[in-house]
């Protein structure tokens, strides 16, 4: 366990029945930084809210960016905060066109 | 929505590999109290830990209990925690030996 506390919140819209995509993309992370994450808080929204947090700075915005993260980008946007030295394998490349995770 | 804030939390043993159910239970308190739960923080833990608080209220620690509960007992509990006057449906009654949920 790192001593460090890195908390990763999720907003997500209730109308628009995003707890799912936002309960999935918990579990991701919550697994790929099993180490590394203090928290995760999952926090209910409306009016097509979708964002997420490390460490309280805003890493994605479903408004600003007008689409959802890949997983893989959104695994690499965590790590730089929380894990910059840490490498995701063989998914650790820039996001390329074929949406592979 | 409310008003009031109420958070709920959920921490799990990863060596355990609870994961899964803790964001399971996750998903369905998050379903069922999609007007009344503010936050819910899911936090990885060690050591058979499997503890879920509603406004840092113990609801459930299976250390204690020795088990886990059923996803219907821990909605009434949370709910005599974040919305006492709410009914829960059907679900809505003293635990049975059948495990119905």
């Amino acid at each position: 366990m790192t001593t460090k506390h890195n908390h990763i919140s999720i907003s997500y819209c209730t109308q628009c029945r995003w707890l799912l995509r936002a309960s999935w993309m918990a579990q991701e992370l919550l697994t790929t930084f099993d180490d590394e994450i203090t928290s995760l808080t999952l926090i209910p929204a409306t009016g097509g809210l979708f964002e997420v947090r490390a460490n309280d700075e805003l890493l994605w915005s479903r408004k600003e960016q007008g689409r959802f993260p890949e997983i893989t980008e959104l695994k690499q946007l965590v790590r730089d905060i929380i894990a910059p030295d840490r490498s995701l394998g063989h998914s650790d490349k820039k996001p390329s066109s074929d949406n592979q995770s």
